[in-house]
């Protein structure tokens, strides 16, 4: 099932894809579920013949929001990939290093992210998110794929001069730097998110591209280890880190400038692509 | 004015403090104020009548909640004090160093702070705590506190192993470890926060004890810096670091253990005291 969060006009709704069509769910259960997060877990999501529904939208017609717009917590694990510690010359940490981001720096696919005016050195990180679908605290990594409601493609991007001058919470929480869709793909099309594989380009040229499987700390573990620490809930957010080939790394740098145009695609969930646009 | 959150049996309220003696303004206003935060800037607040209107609640009896009880952003200043740097091993930064909090992290006065079943290392810190009336972003510091809605009291509790070995973010993040409280105490009667003073105290043994004009960046300062990347907006919450005396610096530490009364007073605003727990 392949779940998006959109605009209709300036109204927020959500539903599911079907092909290159949509069919609002937001419209017909908004009452009840009033957003993507408030249905995770619900029988709607399990009813077998949602699908047969008339679709109500093109997808290409919508302006995509995140698909959870507003999670209850964002996190992300910095490090988690042997080459990106290494390129980046860090150590590879003995626990996963999470950080966390706030709301407001999420754009859906298709809407820009934002190069402050006080930075230059705007950076890329394509990433596999997951979205957690049965919260709870102390999740034992045997089950914490039951966890799990579904994933989706994250570029974290990153104010490099902010993040490793200021510290590392500012860098990752410039407004609208956090592309995160298109659409969340549920486990039952996913058992095995290690089988899967990302790649990141700018402008169609490709800068990473690594499966998955290379973590160094895979989906169930890094569950189990935010778990030990803070409750998780249905809709929180958690980003599982980049592999190498990230624009600071570069010799030269490569930074994203106004204009280009940055894609995270992950197989079996889609393409998330975003312009860069110059703000404030 | 003093403004307080709280609960009246399960239900959650908030009103206007005077004395020993709380108008619960979530009865009269909720339809249109549910939360102290909604209230915020509302010409509510402004009216001169509102401490003529008759008492509801003795103080004494009312569990008290996080004056906001759910933040849209909690952003904390670590360092902010030089000799607490030092005590640290750390140098002074140049930027303030911001992390930031869970809204589950926090708990109102006298409700019981949780030391997680993994640590021993559980660790206190004083702090004075913004909270903002008027939103922004790239603030100037000269007109910045004209942001600030009013200030409160906080314990920044800090799972040491897990902050040290871990990650900050991890071992600041653990839930029910935040103290805040336990009133808000608005800017008409604290113009100039400089002049506050602030002790900790444990079992009633004074362990910090500072005047607040010795922070390395003051409360304009962060207020200014931190929304050159975030936006603020009513509610948020920046605590504004920890002077010297914390547990984890001392020989032996000091170690918060289950059964300790921990106590956070600032003057012209009040003491935020909390029992510990032991907890999962």
């Amino acid at each position: 099932m392949k779940l998006v969060s959109f605009l209709v006009g300036d109204l927020p709704s959500w539903g599911l894809q079907v092909g290159d069509q949509v069919i609002d769910l937001g419209r017909r259960y908004g009452a009840q579920y009033p957003d993507l997060r408030s249905a995770i877990g619900s029988p709607l999501l399990h009813d077998p013949t949602l699908s047969d529904l008339p679709a109500d939208h093109l997808l290409a017609d919508l302006r995509l929001l995140p698909p959870i717009p507003e999670p209850g917590k964002i996190l992300c694990v910095g490090l988690n990939y042997k080459a990106h510690a290494a390129e980046g010359g860090f150590p590879i940490p003995v626990f996963p290093q999470v950080f966390t981001r706030f709301a407001d720096t999420l754009v859906g696919s298709g809407a820009p992210m934002i190069k402050p005016a006080m930075s230059d050195d705007f950076d890329f990180e394509g990433e596999l998110a997951i979205v957690i679908g049965r919260g709870g605290r102390h999740i034992p990594a045997s089950s914490a794929l039951d966890h799990v409601f579904g994933y989706t493609c994250f570029n974290d991007g990153s104010v490099r001069d902010v993040q490793f001058k200021h510290f590392l919470i500012a860098g990752k929480n410039f407004p609208s730097t956090g592309p995160l869709g298109p659409c969340i793909v549920t486990t039952d099309e996913i058992p095995d998110p290690s089988r899967l594989h990302l790649s990141t380009s700018i402008n169609g040229v490709v800068v990473q591209s690594k499966g998955i499987d290379d973590m160094i700390c895979d989906v169930a573990g890094i569950i189990a280890y935010i778990s030990s620490w803070t409750e998780l809930r249905p809709g929180d957010v958690i980003a599982t880190g980049t592999p190498e080939g990230v624009g600071f790394a570069r010799k030269p740098p490569l930074w994203l400038r106004p204009g280009d145009l940055v894609e995270v695609e992950i197989s079996k969930i889609g393409r998330l692509s975003n312009p860069v646009q110059a703000g404030a």
